[in-house]
This record gives structure tokens, sequence and C-alpha cells, in this order.
């Protein structure tokens, strides 16, 4: 597990690294997110309602969505590395917060996982089947926050 | 300009597609938006605060943003195509609605569209000097919102 914060901070005024541990808590306290992927080789950004499952004190979480075939489904399919991103934004006060995770998604076909992911409260916010599951297993984890 | 809802909406459902007049007001409407591009071949997603300028009746407006040296304004450099979305959640509804945004990312070098932005209200979020000014041309964009 990487920190890519060296990378993404090019401005130490305002901005605040969010260590590892607090990003997995910003992870898991937010319910949706942003899955950025490729379409047709055009970068584009989805958003997503999903959990952050801890597996155990030996292992590392993962983002957990339930989604429809398509473009999602498609790069779960393809082990693709892709980035998801949460944030808190207050327009007043102009702060925020965000988190960036890197990793590779892959269909869930782990019944155990699909069973405790919905025990704990994945539902699909939209209509439809929504019949597959899919996990970003994070690689890289990187936060940061703007305060005043 | 092309409306890409035919591609991403894969559900009927709940979803609604956001026609594109629609679009535009919404990215109007909000002041921070996530840019997705890739990093060493990795992609991730960065929150920004913008505005989207009008640009006259004939013309397509743009969404502006200030940045210092980074991946965000490498991306401008090589005039990549990148992705932009702003959206807005409510998760007590399990609601909410997001914009698309797919264009070219250009460096500004224009002294008069720089000020237009300024006097619009366009200031960065953090310290640093964010010299620099980076516009995203729209061309293709797609909405979507769930309602139930």
């Amino acid at each position: 597990m990487l920190l890519a914060n060296d990378l993404l901070i090019k401005n130490q005024g305002a901005i605040h690294v969010i260590g590892y541990r607090s990003c997995i808590e910003l992870l898991k306290s937010v319910g949706a997110g942003r899955i950025g992927i490729t379409l047709d080789a055009l970068p584009i950004i989805l958003p997503v309602n999903y959990i952050y499952l801890d597996l155990g004190p030996d292992l590392d979480g993962c983002i957990l969505f339930r989604t429809d075939p398509g473009t999602k489904l498609d790069a779960a399919f393809r082990h693709s590395v892709v980035a998801f991103e949460v944030d808190e934004i207050d327009y007043d006060k102009e702060e925020g917060w965000s988190v960036l995770v890197i990793g590779s998604a892959e269909v869930v076909d782990d019944p155990i996982l699909e069973e405790k992911a919905m025990a704990n409260g994945l539902h699909p916010w939209s209509g439809g089947m929504k019949t597959h599951m899919v996990a970003i297993t994070p690689k890289i984890v990187s936060g940061r926050k703007i305060t005043h």
C-alpha cells in the first residue's frame, strides 16, 4: 500500500495531507463516490453508491458497488486500473477534503463477500437488476484537505 | 457538441437523462467539480473549484480553473482530453444528479479571458500562486439523475 500524496500535493499553502488511516475512515464515512475509467479511449467519471468493507485485521479492505452490464462492469471484467474518489465540499467556507484511491476493479464472484456487503447495507439507489458486484482493491490511497 | 447519454445510461429505472441545456445550467450552478486525468499512466480524479463561462451566443462556453505547475497543468500543456464531473448527492433520499463533460484541456494565454474569469469570481480556494489558468472546452456533455 503506497501513499501518493507526494505526487498529488503541489501546493502546501492551505492544503493538508490526510494520512492513510484517516483516508480509510473517510471512505467508510460516505456512501457515494466517483469512479474514473475509460470508455472507448475517452476518460469518464461516473458516480456510484458503495460501501467500504473491512476484510479482517490482516487484509486490506475494498470498495464494493453493484452495477448492471455496461461500462463499469466491463472495466471490472478487464481488471482495469481505475480511480475512485470521494469528497466533501463546503462552498460557503471554500473548504473541503477529498480521498483518491487507485486500484484494480474486479467482478466479485464470492457469494460470501456478496452477502457480507449486502448485510452491511449495500443496495442500488436506482432501479434495475444491478446483478453484478464490483470490488476495487486500493493500491494507492491519498487524501488532502483545504482549511482556512 | 454530442450528447453521450446513450453511452452512459444502461438503466432506465429511476435514472433520468438530463438534457444539454440543463447540464450547462447545472455546471453554472456549482463551483467545484472533479477532473479526471492520467498521471504516469494511472487514472486519477482531482477536485477543483471552477467557473463555467459563457463566451457569447454563437460560441460554446468553457470550464475555467486556476492551478499551479503540476499534474493538471501538464495535462493542459499536452492538450489532453479530460473528464470533468459535477454532482449533487442526497444521502437521505438516495437521490442525486451528475453532469459529465469530456473535452480538451488547454492553458489559457488570453489576458482578456483571464480577466473575464476573475471578474466572474474565479479565485483559488487554497493558498499558493496558482498563476496558470486552464480551460476545458466541452466536446461531449451528458447528465443523469436518480429520483424516487
